[in-house]
């Protein structure tokens, strides 16, 4: 079956206001079993509520709508469901004394403009508000050549009533009059390749999975997350399906996956030194504290991080962490030799378990033939040792910075795994 | 005239991903003279895809689509388009040489399956992705009765590939193409002050404009953005009216103006010290990197940024940062005698003109009666010596980091205006 969302409202089509609405009901409406096929966006007006509710009707056996509900824009999305769907609006008793103890619950009388909420199209079914005033609206029709009759829910727009509308009213009816199918999803995520290169590590595989199962690559800056979608009648031996070939697919890259579903490298990393309870301390140069803000944007991070010493000139580099002021000279600030002397220093001084350091040349300006922007050197000390790694990000300033850090983090948490 | 935005990609429909792109390209569009009128998410098939390309070319004179374009094997948009438009993918030298180019700057060969990202449909113009290896694709469709050809633009759904494609190429192709009526904006930036006070002062200004021009408040945490738009056929009149209003708005709110357009604070901040041959230094604790971020984020920062030392413990306070460990036991850590220590002592250890210290509690923990989670000092200290404020953000982690930073760089640029 199709099922469709359709977002009604004007400061969505301005990019002042995200829709948050359509990204959280998709996730509820596929974890229910109903997988979303299309979301259309449409301004507060007649004509497209009218255009938008002819072809998803056409096209979809379940039509979900949000917005146009309000008291003030209340009688446009209502009398165009009216037009629609061929009825009149009638006044809803049981809806107006839900609507007036509401109210009274708050101190207030019932408004003139509130009391025509509770008229509410013939052919509908009123679906309780508890957290506002405007009802949720159950309609089916019938199609032609259809057996079973396509539903539309219209809900509010304001984003707490509509979610809990959704979630305790609406899903349950809905699973009641479809027969869902099961969807599954498994996100791995990795660090350190892109996303044509993972393709070929994972091409042999791919073209052999099961015809109910799918992969999505979805890249962002250092990061790509690989979710394997699968759908099926049912649920333990979907399962199964699903974690064999994800198992297979960890062992094509074992290399490159930091972490599962939703999750951050920066957590991932966070929760392994506490766990450990060890210590981290960095001594950043090109990434200039984005190594330092992602660690500590973790909440509780204060536990395992004791802080860092960002060195953007060299004399801070040679005062504040003891570099050798000859080893800059003859090597460079960004050099194996420096970026070591870095993460050493700055574990001593800090007295933590582990350090990181990193210098690069983040750009636009400071490359060179022999050190091109994008040039960076990471270090990890730890009471085993120091490591270091040459790294080529790329020419643009921000991501080189993203994608500096994020190598840091999952070269940090490969040295604390010992591999 | 009829714009409309086709989103394509299974992730906007499971939930995983936020279609922003469509919020902040309606936004741009907006901007441009080109009003959104629809939005729509389709799933990665060529069916759905094909379907959203009918309608929506019989409908809209410009339609832009973006996702569908990597290199993998979930992207089927090109294939697509070719069977819309009747026709077939050919090879193209010119995007070639610019992939060839995107590679070899990261020490790569080009693989076969990027090498496929040259092939564009033979009907289209390519656009040059910048920021990628996927081109952007400008297509023109005869429609019956019309005189002007449709615009179909389809780029890739990376958002930072597809801002700067839209931006840079496609905005400035769609002006030359269609002509917009005039519209112009003016933004200006404040911080530390909110929507609603703002909206207080600034009431009577407001109701008061003239009825082409339009004011929009655009919060973001710590920040609240003022764009005045007005349209008009007449450039120069409209720009003298614009320019006229925007004077009076100036005086309104001279306290919390600190730029206009599209500037951010710590550009403002860093243009400023370098006017100066001023340079600066930081101390962070609960902002854990995040104002050394801000600061290093802005192109040759290095000319007056020296650096920082973040100091996430106690002990590092009074090791790296001089803080006397008295100080620390009498008022705790968060209090106006060790933010004023911690500026103090990063500026003369770090030999800069400037220093910016902070200490506080992000939350969700650390919070306690006296001292409430969002509860935050910060100190600025320069040539004519240490000043130091109290400040209350909230309880929300992420923007308690955000707002003190933001707060900090705007107290070190009054300081240095010397107001």
């Amino acid at each position: 079956m199709q099922t469709e969302i359709i977002n009604i409202g004007d400061e969505l089509l301005i990019g002042q206001v995200i829709n948050t609405n359509a990204s959280w009901m998709s996730e509820q409406l596929n974890l229910a079993g109903f997988p979303v096929h299309r979301v259309t966006i449409i301004p507060d007006d007649p004509q497209h509520i009218l255009d938008a509710l002819k072809e998803s009707g056409q096209r979809s056996e379940l039509v979900l709508l949000t917005g146009g509900l309000g008291p003030t824009k209340d009688d446009l999305t209502k009398d165009t469901l009216c037009k629609y769907f061929r009825t009149k609006l009638v006044f809803d008793p049981v809806t107006f004394q839900t609507i007036e103890k509401f109210f009274k619950a708050r101190g207030f009388q019932v408004t003139v403009i509130n009391r025509k909420q509770a008229e509410i199209p013939e052919n509908c079914i009123a679906i309780p508000n508890i957290n506002g005033t405007a009802p949720g609206m159950w309609f089916e029709q019938e199609v032609p050549g259809v057996e079973k009759k396509h539903v539309f829910v219209s809900m509010p727009g304001v984003p707490f009533e509509m979610k809990a509308m959704l979630l305790n009213e609406v899903i349950p009816r809905l699973k009641q009059y479809f027969q869902p199918v099961t969807v599954l999803h498994h996100t791995l995520l990795t660090q350190g390749i892109g996303e044509s290169f993972l393709s070929d590590l994972l091409e042999d595989w791919e073209t052999h999975l099961p015809v109910n199962l799918h992969l999505a690559y979805l890249p962002q800056p250092g990061i790509v997350r690989l979710r394997l979608t699968g759908q099926g009648d049912d649920e333990s031996r979907l399962q199964k399906q699903m974690d064999e070939e994800i198992s297979k697919l960890k062992l094509l890259i074992p290399d490159y996956i930091f972490g599962e579903d939703n999750t951050t490298l920066e957590a991932v990393v966070g929760k392994l030194l506490k766990e450990k309870g060890s210590t981290l301390a960095t001594a950043e140069s090109c990434t200039g504290g984005y190594i330092a803000h992602l660690v500590t944007s973790i909440p509780g991070s204060s536990e395992y991080y004791k802080g860092s010493i960002i060195a953007y000139s060299n004399d801070i580099k040679v005062k504040e962490l003891g570099v050798n002021e000859k080893t800059i000279l003859e090597n460079g600030a960004v050099s194996e030799e420096v970026v070591k002397q870095m993460a050493g220093n700055v574990r001593t001084r800090f007295d933590s378990d582990y350090s990181i350091a990193v210098s690069g040349i983040a750009g636009p300006d400071g490359g060179t033939k022999d050190k091109p922007v994008g040039l960076t050197w990471i270090a990890i000390a730890g009471p085993s040792g120091v490591q270091a790694g040459k790294y080529f990000f790329g020419d643009n300033r921000e991501r080189n910075i993203r994608r500096a850090a994020l190598q840091a983090l999952n070269l940090l948490r490969k040295h604390i795994l010992g591999s």
